[in-house]
């Protein structure tokens, strides 16, 4: 029951990001989450996505595949967006693109203390040389 | 006790890829496996393999992370090898780098049908441009 919970509750993070909830974030993220290894901590995490709903207007969190042990989640999130301007070094400039992120979450007391995120970011190289 | 013995068969794959032991590939892997939504089949997705191992002669598979349900294993990956050449599009000509991979296998009637794979080439990228 432990895995459906967290589960469940990566379930209202994605919720919570999708709605912009920012005064509820810190009931997933820990005070002192770590980003790909570094300490970014809750409040540069919150800056960090505000930021990206900022660059992305359509910005939207769709999970393809959730997998969840009783201290780890794995999601693989699609997108289908079109951020403005320069995007991961990339001039997307507004241009519809569609890529996926596969990413670890490590939790500590039900919240989100690691991320380990990765970007497909030759999906978005080959989309736009594609153009 | 499935979900353990899925994480388990994933990690008999790793071993199998470790030793370049391709005889037993379809061991794990499906014959009609997809990468990254397109049909290789299990003699296109040895090639692939086969042909990694040969541009990038110290490569070795190593588990950071690893969860399983009973269908699907997550895996990150951790890299600290020495491409010959080109690799992913980008002059690494032999330099050592480290870099992960966040991968999603669905399996079907136990073995592998569906990989979902991105390598962080934004890491690499970071790598070269620092030296």
């Amino acid at each position: 029951m432990l895995e459906k919970s967290l589960a469940d509750l990566y379930r209202g993070y994605i919720d919570c990001l999708n709605f912009q909830d920012w005064e509820n974030l810190g009931t997933y993220v820990e005070q002192d989450v770590r980003y790909n290894g570094q300490m970014v901590g809750l409040y540069g995490y919150r800056q960090a996505r505000e930021a990206e709903f900022r660059a992305i207007p359509d910005l939207h969190f769709d999970v393809q595949i959730l997998i969840a042990d009783d201290t780890t989640v794995a999601s693989r999130l699609n997108f289908n967006i079109s951020p403005q301007g320069m995007f991961l070094g990339l001039p997307v400039n507004g241009r519809r693109i569609s890529f996926s992120e596969n990413v670890f979450y490590e939790f500590a007391e039900g919240k989100i203390a690691n991320v380990w995120s990765i970007v497909d970011k030759a999906a978005i190289e080959a989309q736009l040389s594609a153009a």
